[in-house]
């Protein structure tokens, strides 16, 4: 593999979108792989380096989502390569992958244990240590342990075929529906809200079996989030004796009518599931509840306004699951308001090699809302050539276009 | 009853404490008793009030810990009380009790799900609202969802002999010992350290056996919670092939020292158990866990540099239980600071009733370090009477005493 590439560039200090031709990406350690990218995602979180705020001062490579096929993998790769994570001895060249947005080993305590995110040798797509996936081809290092094989994927999906799962479907997998998946399954495994799940009382109490929960911010993180934890929530319902309802917040309008055809689109109850904006879903909770208030909070935005909405919506003895990449400004509360309301937090990056499992499974299921593009329910605008990077990321910035993805051979 | 009582009395706007004649409490509503108390306990968060810290601007009838007999009871007790909760027809004239520090009716939902300290009709002790215990009588509201008969406790006693278990021990039922039992469990049943104690992976990795916890603050709640988090841990790799360290932290010399000693008369494994100052404590972390940090921590303090300390030695995807009465300052975090650490918090309250069968049980095992005072490994400094209350306030509130009892009667 020699010659030049096309590539999305970023130019420090802010604002500064190029497409230019750059060196195709070498194998560096025999752990990595290179990528030919057949898709890649324009993210909420690209917006942070776009605007100047992640203080990098070197130009960069963009993007964190991307799928592909392997092109060219190093010496670790092969039969010899016993007691390492499977890929090491699985991976095929032009095998189609998917990657997390963040390097994972598969070896390390962190990986061992599913905090993947956290793995000791993590680094973002996308920054200027590691070239990022809007590019024709992009290296991925420690790739046994990062890369997931799409293979798995259409083997979960219902009817087993391959062209259920397009591309921009798998995309979904590399940040924001495993990101949904993780702030539902964080809420339901709490200490807190499982007894209700699972009838074991915590800890000699007896335990309810109607779980109010809100997820707040219907951004396409949002959606997946409400996706996935319908999803899960049914499947709770079908063997346990527990009912459920959920409000899906947003204040903006165009959000929730999509979140509200998404809803329709998957079957899901309007009993159990209310779309509202700020003002409604106070009300809707306080009357679900009368007046106590949501076992749990998915916060899904990643700001202090969000926080504090979440606050005010759960309950004493209530857990917040706030999967949004927070930034610099101190936290809202006080100790006392925390120890007023017995609040339970957990906050942090989705750690998706994790998730894949599991959201991949929900990807097969709901293509319906995650395999379209540019319709009503669908999560993906539209896909563009590299060259229309500068004005995309011009019009995402500003609110005016839903999530556009980069096909870099278009 | 008739008459006057003696009770130590607090004025605003701070440190005017005075022991004052005033009247025995009457029965109010039908679900209140009266209790003849035996003995009250000086807490640290009564030095929240005593420094005029809470806001309130009325005098009050001091303390939130005691234990005593039933010397009236309402209409509502009797065997006519069914489907109440069970103390309404199995609680006597002339039964011990002792009372969480707040009320908590036994019926809402709250209660019901073992959230008892967010009761619905919560009241604390020792607030304009409500009489407290330090005083030879008291009225308690809601009593047969409050109160806790002590049989309950001697009953769980390994010999069954009720001489084991004195009132300055049951007192400790009141508040501190709860605390700690919750601190641990919560720590415990935390979805991201349960994996490795049960070996269900969170939630496809693998999961390590070797737990890292410290407690940070090492006062009377904090010698509760290392006492308790040891038990369950040894309860635990009995059954399960898991392995634990546990390092208790206190600037504290004395309080270290009182540490060390408890440790030893309840035969903690040094391998296993370490007490350090905080320089201590990080190398300790650091060299048991290779750098990475803790798996959670029991905060036992509430304030920010307890928060601060518990964050730096938290591992990525740790949890922290706090357990302590934070006040007014704003949390010492950025959004971003919980972001990168994938962190877990658990805010709030002990709830005192939810937890008494553990404590209870607990309390009986290790009589040696809860029923003795004044000991180099007794939590009780010294038993004294009412009129000893201005000065107990004034050495206690300056660090110069350790926990004092009041005997209403002496």
């Amino acid at each position: 593999m020699e010659g030049m590439q096309k590539a999305v560039k970023w130019y420090p200090p802010s604002y500064d979108i190029r497409v230019e031709h750059v060196p195709i990406p070498k194998v560096q350690h025999p752990d990595d792989v290179i990528v030919k990218v057949q898709l890649a995602g324009l993210c909420g979180s690209d917006l942070h380096i776009y605007r100047g705020h992640e203080d990098v001062d070197a130009e960069l490579i963009c993007g964190h989502e991307f799928v592909g096929t392997v092109v060219e993998m190093g010496g670790s790769f092969g039969s010899h390569a016993q007691q390492r994570p499977e890929l090491y001895r699985t991976l095929r060249l032009g095998d189609k992958v998917v990657s997390p947005f963040t390097v994972s080993c598969g070896e390390c305590h962190f990986c061992r244990v599913g905090f993947t995110c956290r793995c000791m040798h993590s680094v973002l797509f996308g920054i200027p240590a590691l070239p990022g996936g809007q590019a024709q081809y992009v290296r991925v290092p420690k790739a046994g342990g990062t890369l997931f094989k799409v293979e798995s994927v259409t083997a979960a999906s219902k009817d087993g075929s391959v062209s259920c799962l397009a591309d921009s479907s798998l995309l979904l997998l590399a940040d924001i529906l495993p990101t949904g998946v993780f702030a539902a399954l964080q809420v339901l495994q709490h200490a807190k809200t499982s007894p209700m799940l699972t009838a074991s009382p915590y800890p000699f109490g007896g335990f309810d079996r109607i779980l109010t929960l809100a997820i707040v911010g219907l951004g396409p993180v949002g959606v997946c989030a409400a996706v996935s934890l319908l999803d899960m929530l049914s499947g709770i319902q079908q063997t346990k004796d527990v009912q459920y309802r959920v409000v899906a917040i947003d204040p903006n309008e165009s959000r929730r009518a999509k979140m509200t055809k998404i809803a329709e689109a998957i079957g899901a109850s309007r009993k159990s599931f209310a779309v509202a904006d700020i003002p409604q879903a106070k009300r809707t909770v306080s009357e679900w509840t009368s007046g106590i208030g949501c076992n749990a909070i998915l916060e899904v935005v990643g700001n202090n306004s969000a926080l504090e909405l979440a606050y005010g919506l759960v309950r004493p003895f209530g857990s917040v699951s706030s999967v949004g990449v927070h930034q610099e400004p101190p936290l809202p509360f006080m100790g006392r308001d925390l120890y007023n309301k017995n609040i339970s937090f957990d906050f942090g990056r989705c750690p998706v090699r994790a998730m894949l499992p599991i959201a991949s499974k929900i990807l097969a299921k709901y293509q319906a809302v995650f395999g379209s593009i540019g319709e009503k329910i669908s999560l993906i605008e539209r896909v563009v050539s590299l060259e229309d990077a500068p004005k995309s990321y011009e019009l995402f910035d500003k609110g005016k276009c839903g999530k556009i993805l980069f096909d870099p051979w278009k």
